[in-house]
């Protein structure tokens, strides 16, 4: 580990290695020029501080980009201490800059209290994200009482889900034993909460209820959302950044389009030219990476379960074939569906030798990763890091990306700043709508006004030389929308 | 006119020429090749009859596609009386096959009872509205006594305003003198109401008391349909059947995408490669038109005033421009959006030379064709039906196409039959929900249920080679599904 | 026949009728906007006239495009008479236009003497070959002693044709008599030479003697010309204006490319996107077709013998398939190969019902046509002119367009003025290299100079917006060519 | 570096480390799946050997797919020795892994001489080039007499000139002393041939007696080889294996399109969809790259200096213009041309802020280099290795690649193996070609048959699941070519 995590006495965060620092701060830049809606954030509301008295807790990778979202956080007003979402995926110089600050330095750190690191364990992983819940270090600097903070800016709900666990065992009288049948992650959540919950009886009492609200950004932690809603027991707002069209399609369809190529590229430099490629599903994500792969002259063969897609794809010239019709044909595939078994040790048995297998849709399930690790005779490889030939019991062999995770992000660096500008500035006018509009939001799920999304596009035009026309008041009569949009009722495809 | 009207003593239709059924024949059965979606309909309804009983009054274009939907409605058991929705857009030769039905002769028709000719006149065309609620001659025969339909099948509406101004009237005692102010068509609106109210003072009223429902083909229609609803004057259920996914991006996406270059082609001959082409609006329309010109060779410029759309544009490598900005270089012009004078008389005198200018979105007045006739010393010369060049005062001239209207329509022959498969398996079953499951649909406006989408999706896919996977069981729980689906949750944007 | 033969006493055409001339002229006018390498020609050299003195026999299909190219050979000084080089391609108008000129009238025409009409018999067609080769009238009018022309611009070689086996006659002091064996349309050449011969025993020798040469436009009138080259039988030099860049390239790949699509919309009125289309060959016209058609959101499946094209095919991502493996999956056919018995009867047999068969390669034993009549069983319906169902013994039906002839030609309407703009600008120039610098070509078969075809580019760039850099002298220098041009070597493969 | 160069006593290369060696095998294990052209060779010719006796000295860049080249020519019978042809470009794992070969080991290696490190100083690289013409261990260990090689297998010609300046200066008595304006190459060159001449006067003289000829990959080197030949200076038969179909558009056009996106990505993760690219010139490799920008959804404008490539590219849709017009809205620039200055300082200076700039095409002097190095007031600043920020006296700054080298190779991985597969089977062939069949090649530079090349395409068909077509017998001789091939006229552009 190249960082070194701080007492508890000042900032939370100290950087070991100021050229880290420096080095983070360097691709900041270089991010924020591609960041046109983040930036742009700071412009519009930089001068009137609309998130003065804003305490975020942010859980959300650790990356360059991030750091340019934390960054506009602060700029508005806010308050903030970061945890990275996911164990692997801190960009410790990101990290480093972003805890030193723009203007601080390591011996006086003027930045956030950053708790992520690059390969935590699953303890140092939950510690982190309880950091996130602990203001007092700011509270007592600010001569205040709160506890924690009053927004959460999640990513996959781990944050939100602490906080649920924590009022439910508080509300229960105990956290309860860890069960044989309990994975190795949810025995750490126990063992922490029983920590906090033993040190303080009401702490999470306490932060649900001086908490505003939570941000979503993925389709896992919205789902989870949906289902304490539905349940009853959802303990403050969410607003549901995911399915903004500028969050989901620009994540799904055009991130995509680009780090797929880029992760099959650095993986392993195969021309993709000429071959047959088999996606698995063809929704947004599955539509950005045939259009990818056909733009590098590849065949795409694709699989649906559901006919619409099934007749879009058709529709958009491609073959439409159930895996098994076309297993022997295909030199790469790539699913993309957020399902499991989409691969089986069946289907990988039956593939040409040295085939590429690579997974963009959800977790390593959606190949079947375990019954290939567990099959009789099978040798695993490294031909790299993230990239491994298993050769089969039949002496055929084939390449298998990342592990069978996320190869955009295992092989290639997942999306670009410009993507997620979009899915960021979603999330900081989501965060501006809980705290400076949080009556408009009764504890429930909700997704971003239309004129919202809107207003994300809206900031990333300039950047892209995108010339908007303006509506006239007479036609804006004529087809019934204000001048300044929303212009589309509410299912509109897009 | 080729064809004759019937005196009301029989059928209503009489065919005078046998060629044009006989032609209009063939031409059916060519289509019903490319209608797999009715096609499968008969095959699954038929031997049941589900549609016995029904009594369909359509109105909608008399072509040879809507023959195979008329047929189709026939063979599951319906009785259909049909107008055309537009006083142009009747084939004859389709009118008169389905007059006289498969078996039938010009003698003894065995078919529907059509109402529609090519050109016809305004009276003459709501004539043959009001024909289609005219069930007398079916209730004698049948020893019934019902007035009217039970179903509308309605594009654009007018059959369902025609219910409901006459019941308006009625309620109101009077049918309103025509004001000055009133457009010829809806005086003579007036005049028909006046006196069908005066014969029969409660004829609407019966007429809509004994509907079901209507279903709805259009944009157009539909909004008339939520403007009813909303001021609470809607009188029976109504299905929205423009906004399935397999009705609205067939018609407004792939429809195009064919149709567009179909009538640049007739109507000019055109090379279409290498021309920098500007289409205004990047809807499902705007979308269509833009891929297909990109598949021909030409440049595309979109202009657009939703910024979301205006992203998309982009992220498709698309310039995103005002028509001011680059209205020197367009060779050719596409309006898409369904709003007004988008192209105006000041953007058609910067045009260049013979530049060609067109219009698939709405009506002649998305280009200010009012404006431009009425310009001082500008001079018309019809280069062939439906192709006319305006001389401009600056010598300079422009060619327009169909007249500034709906240019798929006038110069090419519209959307092609398997567009219209889904479109019309969507009405068929429309029309089966309405029919059957009527408890389901109080009055108010529905979209068809995703299942009933995805179930018109999947009655194409054979045709087009499209093998469908399926989802296992613990696939289908691991994504919360039925494995028969629906598969995407009613936002999904596809 | 619309069109009247005048008396050989003055005109050799009269126009019947002053309404075909006025469309076809109205016509020649939106060409001309379309042609912008003629009416660039006719700006750089009207002025020096430097085809004063030429004296062009034209053998090219008389069309609206053709109208542009002889009055352009008319502004820069030539005299013109022409014949249409295909029984059924002339356009009416455009031979009325062309023969009244554009300030002539029906009385007193001052246009080119024009022998050609729509639907001429061989007999017709081939007196109206010689009548391009007999300048007595304007001989007179000029009190000159030639007998013919001293140019042929010549479209398959029929001119050069009858010249040649003219003087073969001569020299071998006989016509022959006809053998069974010689097709019809021989024995009508052998009739007319031996009027013509016996008339005047050199006339052809001496028309020979006074050409500087022939300009040759198609592939099929190339091969001739190299054969007779190769047998020392060639009389006088020939550029084959076939091989330019901008000749085959434009109308091989880009022409296809248009009006492929044109065709089949006109045919078929089929939606093409998400049909599997077998394209059979990929050279360049197969090209044009694969990428039109991937364009609609057809899958193309190509087949190929040549090895390089197949592999191409595959790095452009198309299946690349022999037709026996995948014939039950195509919905349409096309054959762009110049072979014969690409499509067998066999293949047809295994089509799916209503399999579109169509070609754009060549003449009409692409498809075994000649099988197909001959097939026992089989029933030929007329959908529509150039649209035939075949209903095979097995009971599915095909349908072929255009008879099995090029129905880029039969039912569309052949390549676009801007695409004829190219190859006709390469026949200009050509003209003048035979005419203005004869010295650089004897007897023998060229191809144009470099610098000439990327001339006929430099003309169609303006109209297209097009920018072009310019070499500076150390550019040039640095890399070896002049500033001006030829850029590239002569292999150099574009 | 990690590579010791060994004494000359025994083999010349020594592997200090094993684990490079093995790392090397696997990848070229891997390589040999993507290179079928070259395994098929060995399967083809294997057991022949006819490559028996040749002494291959070969001169091009050490990599993994260099590799599998060198083992094809020891597989079919050669003795090989080989240096890298660029100081950078050797990949140190796979010199290792040849140089010990497959079944060899460190104390005994079983491989082939390299003499090739990545990092080479100028001084190193031509001793390593001299090294592959001394093959007196080979001659000593077979009781022969020979001095060197009797075939070279040359990229850039730097091998065959070193022998004809040899020759040069042998005949001319003396290496010439040094002067002030050479090059500090040329220097180099100069002080080596000054000690081999003086250790042995006639060295050259003999080497350049025992050559049959040599094989040249690049445009570069086959450059100098026409301009040898020219000036009647050529010693030996060479083959231009560039110039074959399956080696230029393979390298140039479908390389490209792969390894643009690859170095673009790997440099700078920016998202390509959106962008405005700048693409200097649209021959093979500028084809190849706006295909691959466009499949991203970047929009690509275009400059080109010769018309016809101008045209081409407004064909394909694509926006033309001279990168003054529209410097401003480009987002990345990407030269493919082969000439010098094609970006000025001036254009550097006028470009967005952070603008990317890429060259594919040829020398760092494609872009302005030494001028932006030597411009007042720049800074320049190392984002990581190969990617530079230079911060212009305005105030912006641009991103550089690779120095202004060719960023496939700098910021990339070059060519893909299939891609390589392509032009190395070229390279077999030709060897072939002067060994056996040394009679057809007098002295001077041929490109290979045609048939040679279709037989490079079809060893490449199998891997890609294409199947070939074949001509029958009858349609074989009515279009006039063998059913084997050659298909086409050699000036047939494809």
């Amino acid at each position: 580990m190249s960082l070194l995590l701080s007492s508890e006495t000042a900032l939370a965060f100290r950087v070991a290695d100021l050229t880290l620092a420096e080095a983070g701060r360097h691709q900041i830049r270089l991010a924020e020029n591609e960041m046109p809606g983040l930036m742009s954030l700071r412009e519009e509301f930089g001068p009137t501080q609309p998130l003065k008295g804003a305490r975020i807790a942010g859980s959300l990778h650790m990356t360059v980009q991030t750091a340019v979202l934390i960054e506009t956080l602060v700029a508005l007003g806010a308050k903030v201490r970061w945890a990275s979402c996911n164990i692997f995926s801190t960009q410790d110089e990101a990290a480093a800059a972003v805890a030193v600050g723009p203007t601080g330095s390591v011996q006086s750190p003027a930045g956030v209290p950053v708790f992520a690191w690059k390969g935590e364990t699953l303890e140092e992983y939950w510690w982190c994200t309880e950091r996130i819940f602990d203001w007092s270090t700011e509270a007592r600097a600010a001569g205040e009482s709160w506890t924690g903070p009053n927004l959460i800016l999640d990513d996959g709900s781990d944050a939100t889900l602490l906080v649920h666990k924590g009022v439910e065992f508080e509300r229960s009288g105990a956290v309860p034993a860890t069960q044989p049948s309990d994975s190795h992650e949810y025995s750490v959540i126990l063992d922490l909460l029983r920590t906090t919950v033993s040190a303080t009886p009401t702490r999470w009492g306490v932060v649900a209820k001086e908490l505003l609200g939570v941000t979503e950004e993925t389709t896992t932690g919205v789902h989870r959302l949906y289902e304490l809603a539905a349940a009853g027991n959802l303990l403050f707002p969410a607003i549901n950044v995911n399915d903004s069209v500028t969050k989901s399609k620009f994540d799904n369809k055009y991130g995509i389009r680009h780090s797929l190529l880029d992760g099959l590229n650095r993986a392993t430099d195969t021309l993709i030219g000429g071959k047959v490629v088999f996606v698995v599903g063809y929704g947004d994500v599955g539509k950005g990476a045939a259009e990818a792969l056909r733009g590098q002259g590849a065949r795409v063969i694709v699989s649906e379960i559901d006919p619409i897609c099934a007749l879009q794809a058709a529709m958009d010239g491609f073959q439409v074939a159930r895996i098994e019709s076309v297993i022997g044909q295909a030199d790469i595939f790539v699913t993309t569906t957020g399902n499991k078994d989409v691969i089986t040790v069946e289907h990988l048995l039956a593939m040409k030798h040295q085939a590429i297998v690579s997974n963009v849709g959800h977790f390593d399930n959606e190949i079947d990763m375990a019954g290939l690790e567990s099959l009789a005779g099978v040798t695993k490889v490294e031909i790299k890091p993230q990239v491994h030939e298993w050769i089969l019991p039949h002496g055929r062999s084939i390449l298998i990306l990342s592990e069978g995770r996320l190869m955009n992000l295992g092989n290639a660096t997942g999306h670009p700043s410009f993507v997620m500008s979009n899915s960021f500035a979603n999330q900081v006018l989501a965060q501006l709508e809980l705290y400076v509009r949080a009556e408009n939001y009764p504890v429930g799920v909700y997704v971003l006004p239309k004129h919202l999304d809107e207003k994300v596009a809206r900031l990333h035009l300039n950047a892209l030389g995108v010339e908007l026309t303006q509506l006239t008041p007479e036609q804006a009569s004529y087809i019934g929308v204000p001048i300044a949009g929303p212009y589309k009722v509410n299912h509109y495809r897009y």
